[in-house]
C-alpha cells in the first residue's frame, strides 16, 4: 500500500510547535509520508498552501483534507 | 508501553464527520486509545470537555494537548 502524502505547515509560533509535536508523535507514519514546511522561511510554498485551503498555521493537509490545528497565525501574516 | 488516552469530541456537523474520518484513519492506534464522544447526545461529558480546554467541536484531546480541528460549532451551541 502506498503511503498517503501529508504536509504539515507551520511557522515559528508556540502553537505550531505544540501541534507539530503531536503530529510527529501520533500520526501513523506507517500510513503517512509526512513533510513539515516552515512557511516563515519557505515562502515559495505559500501559494501551494493557499491552494490547499490553508488559512492559518498550524495546518495539516492530509489526503484531500485540510485540518487547521488550533490557531497560531493567519497565512497573511507570513507573506 | 501503555497507550496514550485520546478523546475526540464531535457533534453532528459535517466538519466533525470529516475530522473524525481523518482521525480514525491516520491516528496511530498502536500508540493511542481513542474514544469518540458525541457532545450533542452525551451532554454529561460537556463539563469534562470544557475543563480540557475544548472551545468548539471537532476537537481532539490527546495526552495533555487539546487540538481543535477546523471549526464546526462552539461548545455553547451544544448546551
Amino acid at each position: 500500500m502506498s503511503k498517503t502524502t501529508a504536509t504539515f505547515y507551520r511557522a515559528g509560533c508556540p502553537v505550531c510547535l505544540d501541534a507539530e509535536s503531536a503530529v510527529n508523535r501520533y500520526l501513523d507514519q506507517t500510513k503517512v509520508a509526512l513533510e513539515v514546511v516552515h512557511l516563515g522561511t519557505a515562502k515559495q510554498r505559500l501559494l501551494e498552501a493557499e491552494k490547499a485551503g490553508v488559512k492559518s498555521v498550524p495546518a495539516l493537509v492530509i489526503g484531500n483534507q485540510t485540518l487547521h490545528l488550533n490557531f497560531g497565525a493567519p497565512l497573511s501574516a507570513l507573506k
